[in-house]
């Protein structure tokens, strides 16, 4: 394991203690629900986006209390998304991190509602003073963790990617797509980190810069690994986008072409960090691991 | 028509008129998307818990750019529960305030997604300078509301709807249900009111357990009209739960009973506003047109 995987597995693993102890505990009446709830968010995932916070707030030596809370409450909103996303009525999926997804595990009116559950409890989450001593702060978080979330940002590029090739099968429409699917969340978790720690205008901007290519990168990506992916790696099934006539990047410009793309952004990527010096290592090296990853 | 019901009326409008100019205008590639959350949030209803939000703040003279902006959030987590509890693999309604419900008008992938976006503005909302000058009282808005409507309120309730007489047939089981189905979210919105119109300790107590009552009150009269409404009024289809085997406040103690028990917590919940004097004549006729209502 590389250095840069090992400090990803141990930022996961730490995220994933927090999460056991913040989610409410599987116990009482809701005990179905609540089980649900915590099948949707402990069952393991690279924790890319806790990851981004964190280590875009060691940047500028925020507090680490403040850092986990809110990248729990970011991975919260990407655990919901997930479930309603591989709802029989959306993407239909069965598997999801080499399990059953969340609503062949249970069913799907459960999965619905730990989906909402799970929105509704990053909110909460973000908005204690166990998050951020200021409550101005929390607002910002909350504020931006729900645009990235809403109907300008997630749930849009969730409906964009259902429609298919109505939403138009070049680049532009694609990107775009892809932006707001995953793109919105992955710059706001690497945004949250640079606000707890307190960054300036500038550094904020060169953050978001790396997070906008980075993340269209980890998303081509995530295209190929559908493309040429075996199960066995990505603990889903593969082969979906083109089985579905969904559009992505390797549809609409060919693998070798997004190979291509995949290392232009990795390097522009990598050129916005460099006023921060060696202080970025780590978001540095992420970046490779990004595009390099098998699963 | 009543003096009380013309004042409902009147919030109602206000309310719309409002959500009409928050909510993101039906346009540009996510048109669709935004059409169904607009359907979803401005599909008329009685819009009783803004009312008790602005009338309860009201009687502190309160802000009314505040109370107004806090109730169109709460209402807008009140629409996302309608249209996900409506879902087919939830109650499977056709039918919701005399028109089609929001995944038969659009489709169901679509209904899930506005319902998400829903709940997320209603966050987004709370989180703005405009709801409230100072971050502190927006945090505590936004706690709140989380907590009266995820895994230990609304979600809770649904999820115990769902399960039937599996929660159990008697009383308390069904108060329980209601409490959190419903009567978390009427709570907050009341607790909004005197939160933002600054109500000492014993104000808020007095305001929250007149809300305890009015909710219970008005989910049993909920009940009774689902037993022997008629649809042309309710605008919903009625004798649902009875047919679905569902456990309710009329399937436990009887049409009679239920309406001994509406007028008993019309009564104490009347009695919660004596500290109040005139100040809370609104809240307290509001109490009147709860239990007597047919829609």
């Amino acid at each position: 394991m590389s250095q840069i995987e090992a400090r990803i597995k141990e930022t996961a693993e730490r995220v994933n203690l927090a999460l056991e102890n913040l989610l409410p505990a599987e116990q009482g009446s809701e005990v179905r629900l609540i089980g649900a709830i915590r099948y949707a968010a402990l069952g393991g995932g690279k924790r890319l986006r806790p990851f981004f916070t964190i280590e875009a707030g060691r940047i500028f030596d925020a507090d680490e209390g403040s850092l986990l809370r809110a990248a729990c409450a970011i991975e919260c909103v990407h655990a919901y998304s997930l479930a309603h996303d591989d709802l029989p009525a959306m993407d239909d999926d069965d598997l999801r991190r080499g399990r059953p997804t969340l609503h062949r595990q249970y069913d799907e009116a459960t999965a619905i509602l730990a989906g909402d559950a799970l929105l509704t409890f990053a909110f909460e989450l973000m908005a204690e003073p166990a998050t951020h001593s200021d409550p101005q702060m929390r607002c910002k978080l909350i504020s931006g963790l729900a645009k990235a979330s809403g109907a300008q940002g997630m749930v849009a590029g969730q409906a964009a990617d259902m429609a298919g090739a109505d939403i138009g099968s070049d680049l532009i429409a694609v990107t775009r797509m892809n932006r707001q699917k995953t793109g919105a969340l992955i710059n706001f978790a690497v945004d949250a980190g640079a606000l707890i720690g307190g960054a300036s205008e500038a550094e904020k901007t060169a953050l978001s810069r790396y997070a906008h290519d980075v993340g269209l990168a980890f998303q081509m990506r995530d295209d190929l690994l559908d493309a040429e992916g075996v199960v066995r790696d990505t603990g889903k099934a593969v082969g979906k986008d083109k089985a579905r006539g969904k559009v992505n990047f390797v549809t609409v410009l060919g693998a070798d072409a997004t190979r291509d793309r995949i290392n232009m952004l990795a390097n522009q990527a990598k050129a916005h960090l460099s006023v921060f010096g060696s202080r970025a290592r780590i978001l540095l090296d992420a970046v490779d691991f990004i595009v390099d990853r098998r699963y």
